[in-house]
């Protein structure tokens, strides 16, 4: 039976059939996170259930662990910061967080696992990260980079515009999943932009972090590498220079007296034409490190971004790759940078690629405080029209075996995950109703990157759809069948960028291929491909031995990278015992045909899936549906064209 | 010896060495333009010659031809509208006009033959063409599109900003070569430019007018055809609604009540996602008869666009042939339009690129007044980095046998020539200063389409940098080379489009392949080219069967337009024996060597060029050689990438 009380507006906050538990609300201590986790509780719990217990069963015991334990009278041990742990004790049941923070955040969990209809026994939790954030590509235009959900949450002509009871809507979304920090600024920062540090927009800033801080979400933002000159009218912008680190000083100064408790700069610097310590002459760590000696007094972080390379590289010099980019540039600053300055790292050494290999960075530097950056927003996974579920992607990077390091997840020197919005003002969010997995998978991976991604996509379908098994079997289902797909009708085998240039969407086979972004693929009649082995560009040198070695190899190298690593003829055999190209063909045709199997499934749903969302999704598949079939037609013609081998099974390739 | 009295801003009116004419100035009637005649003499000669005679020689008479009988006692004969004559008369020398403005057009024209130091005897001239027009793409906003010259002349923010004396020099130059209409609005009309037909925008568009009045040019405006609903709040734009043609005759009496001599207006409809009759189901004729109707009562014209074809074609689709789109959709009406109905036909049929053919509806219409539409700025020939004179272009379509109308110059349907604007708020106008010959050019052709590319170059050559036969014969041969140039090092053969996507410059040879604007050239490892003969779309049968035979047969296809007609192998051989493939290489080696040498001519001139133009050309011309050697390299990759079959000549191909 169709529920028909879902909520655009709510994402994984929706209105749940049966009753609301029944414990009798004990706040206890002043901790304003634990007064706002009691406030919460109250609030959701009126909202969500359509009924209420007439009977109070016990009390809901919330507070900090040490003042839970004077309650009790029992000595709890701290579940550390931000961490809580919650269960039943004699007839009440308790929340102890290990600060406020944490008992709002096992608030959330408890609520949720209720709204799931999971069994509620003993549980605590602690977050694998201390920071854990979402970067907004926010212009104050009111325009968002790479965003596919409507203009800015936040902005509008050169200004602050929003709905203040919305943006508390959204701090609900980050702390119900543990999100305790963003950046509503765009990692491009213009003059505008540049503008928050003083004045009237530093204000209207402040106005913001005071409702995020409701929420325990701290601030960061986004400066300009060269502030001084920009808004300054310094002559320079140079990390060395008395006069502009003076500059910095006072603005920071000022901005820490009026958020005191501001998590840091985020900077894009000597990037796709910003300005940076290259600009001066100086090295990546004298410019993070001037800006984390100022920010050191205020405990604040310099989130410094790795992402530099050549975007004016000449496709004829091919001793230039640009995956070795941030590796090169970074690696040999290991034990340079100062302990407040956080590397931001993509996760691959592309650019957000549907498919691309760990980047060799994380974790190869020993001294180095890192962030993990990744893409929550589909710039190249489908733009929110078409259906990518990404946490399988994530959880492959937190999984990946380093040969030497551990895990990507077991490694201490990643003390952060950074996540790019895919939010926008849309009544749904995110766009693409089913596109919410993906921010909320963001959340519970970042805080546990233990989770699968199987398991978060189940929650957030019950959360989202309601408990019904074949919503949530089908859902999850294709949830997880996602990124093959999409893989399947684009760009084969890792290869990347036969993206239209500009916006990225829909296929230009070489679109790319003789621009100055450093994203070739170099495809003629026999082969296609670059190769970055030890014989080639080198680029897998930069893994350990031991992941070099898996990549460098063709027989070992995993068949989904082996056009990101390999140059390879046509007509090389997988381990399929097919061509490339007839691989190529196949994946084509089969990955159209699996987007009308999701659409079938889709339908079958209609009954069980409130009209709105439904609706909202079934739209959606059908743009995906087109674009998929885009892309085999062009991807197909483009290897016919190239090769002049038909495909064996005689299907329509045009020519 | 270096001249350097040049100025970047009088174009073509450049100072001269040596004595001004010794006459007397004697104006005749009360003509406004015999008075204007009479100052622009005065002024000119004061700024342009150094050195004045002290002794009058006799009368420099001027007056409309009737005015000038009364005073010689001799009866002359018209020299038509706009026309004149001019010629000694004992002592005296003459100049006498149809009517005003052909005095004002006499009085330049003897003026620059002065200034080209041409002996001076007897001369007359009168127009080949009733309208010759400038449109220019520029938006409200600031910005021209396809503009390479600065931002707009006459707008910024949303509203008009020039300088007046600026824009009196345009009106000068305009005048001098005979142009007697601008549109200063693109005919991508958005909302704000829609608002010129009222209010404060229109009293503006008034004061433009009224300058441009001055020099006999009138204003023509480029409407929006939906502009009853952007700016009328209507509920349609249909053409048939009485309530829509009640709106726009409203408009109409008001423009024309403010500037009475308005030319008319231009619309770009069903046109790259402008409205038009098509939204409303009805006839290309429906929509331009409204206006012309509307239009009639005050002399004005409606110049409509036959730019209209499908830019949201399946790539898929080998029926649809984009070529074919203009002649589909208006020969058909041919008969159905109103008298002051100008249908304004693109020179060639696909978009200005380096070299294409004629466009079969040109003159195929027997009974509808027609335009040519020219593109003097560069949009796909170098955009003012590369030189590319365009008179070449020009005299070969007028000169084009249509084997059944005559030559294209010779049709009497042919009733107005328009050019597209390349000028800009630069101080070189032109950006190029050698850009400069084109937008002369376009003045001097569409007044006499007789004249050769050769001599109209030499007189924009003398009169620009002096009369140093060195400095003529080389800047005259690089112009008359660089079409030649520009074509070897791009697209081979007359095939277009091989061009970056959206700005258009530089090489992307398959970056509108599989887009959806109908360019394919739908190459494989075998050949390239669409077949448009009749075994293929047929678009050959447009033109006269004695045009169509050269076109459809291999043999007789002049060969740089080899590729626009016919799919051929890498393999076949052209006239000189080479393949088609050795010649793609041949030529792209070709051409870079060109653009030095180029370079060489113009380093030889270095002294005898004013510095500042010199300097800008040799910068140009820095630019153009990175171009070429670009083009070369993407251009020769991709077809040895194609064919596997290397350079004979062993050179350079990047692989």
């Amino acid at each position: 039976m169709r529920n028909n009380s879902y909520s655009a507006y709510s994402m994984w906050f929706q209105p749940k059939q049966g009753t609301a538990p029944a414990w009798e609300l004990f706040p206890v201590g002043d901790d304003s996170h634990v007064i706002k986790a009691a406030e919460e509780w109250t609030e959701l719990l009126g909202t969500l259930w359509d009924s209420k217990p007439r009977v109070k069963t016990g009390r809901l015991i919330l507070g900090v662990y040490s003042d839970v334990s004077r309650i009790t009278g029992e000595d709890l041990a701290s579940p550390g910061t931000e961490g809580y742990s919650f269960f039943p004790h004699g007839d009440d049941f308790i929340i102890a967080g290990g600060d406020g923070t944490g008992v709002l955040y096992g608030m959330y969990r408890l609520i949720l696992m209720l709204c799931e209809g999971k069994s509620i026994t003993d549980y605590n939790s602690s977050p694998a990260y201390p920071i854990r954030i979402i970067n907004h590509w926010d212009n104050m235009d009111g325009s968002v980079e790479r965003g596919y959900a409507g203009r800015s949450l936040f902005f509008e002509n050169e200004d602050f515009d929003y709905n203040p009871s919305r943006i508390r809507l959204y701090a609900r979304f980050l702390a119900s999943v543990g999100i305790n920090r963003i950046c509503i600024n765009n990692v491009n920062v213009g003059k505008c932009e540049a503008g928050l540090l003083e004045g009237e927009k530093l204000e209207k800033l402040v106005l913001m972090a005071n409702i995020l801080r409701e929420y325990a979400v701290r601030m960061v933002l986004a400066v300009a590498f060269d502030s001084p000159i920009i808004i300054g009218g310094l002559q320079s912008a140079d990390p060395l220079d008395g006069e502009v680190r003076a500059w910095w000083k006072t603005h920071v100064s000022e901005i820490y007296n009026k958020i005191p408790d501001l998590g840091g700069f985020l900077v894009k610097a000597d990037s796709e034409f910003r300005a940076g310590p290259f600009t001066y002459g100086r090295e990546q760590s004298d410019g993070a490190n001037m800006f984390a000696e100022i920010l050191l007094p205020y405990g604040g972080y310099v989130f410094w971004r790795c992402f530099v390379y050549n975007c004016r590289q000449d496709w004829r010099d091919v001793t230039v790759d640009r995956p070795r980019a941030a590796y090169d540039h970074f690696m040999p600053l290991d034990g340079k940078f100062a302990d407040n300055v956080i590397l931001q790292i993509k996760l691959g050494p592309s650019d957000f690629q549907p498919r691309e290999p760990v980047s060799p960075l994380l974790g190869a530097m020993k001294k180095t405080n890192q962030a993990l950056e990744v893409q929550i927003t589909q710039e190249y996974t489908g733009q929110q029209k078409d259906l990518y579920y990404l946490a399988g992607q994530w959880s492959e990077v937190f999984n990946f075996d380093t040969h030497g390091n551990g895990r990507i997840r077991e490694i201490k020197k990643i003390v952060a995950v950074a996540g790019v919005s895919n939010l926008g003002r849309e009544v749904t969010w995110t766009g693409h109703v089913l596109a919410g997995a993906n921010f909320y998978a963001f959340g519970r991976l970042s805080w546990n990157p233990e989770l699968s991604a199987q398991e978060v996509a189940e929650e957030w379908v019950k959360l989202t759809f309601g408990n019904n098994p074949e919503v949530t079997n089908n859902v999850t289902h294709m949830l997880m069948c996602s990124r093959k797909i999409f893989e399947k009708y684009t760009t084969p085998l890792g290869l990347g960028w036969m993206v239209n240039p500009g916006h990225h969407y829909g296929a230009s086979p070489e679109g790319y291929e003789y621009d100055k972004w450093g994203t070739y693929h170099r495809a003629d009649l026999q082969a296609i491909g670059v190769d970055r082995t030890a014989r080639g560009t080198g680029y897998t040198k930069q893994y350990t031995p031991g992941a070099a070695e898996v990549f460098e190899n063709l027989d070992t190298c995993p068949e989904e990278l082996l056009l990101y690593f390999h140059r390879v003829r046509y007509d090389y055999r997988l381990k399929s015992g097919k061509t490339l190209l007839q691989h190529i063909y196949d994946t084509h045709f089969e990955g159209v045909e699996d987007v009308l199997a999701m659409i079938d499934i889709w339908d079958s749903l209609k009954s069980l899936i409130p009209e709105e969302a439904w609706q909202n999704t079934a739209d959606k598949l059908h743009l995906q549906l087109l674009n998929s079939e885009e892309w085999r037609d062009v991807i197909n013609s483009y290897f016919y064209r190239k090769t002049g081998i038909p495909d064996e099974k005689g299907r329509k390739i045009y020519i």
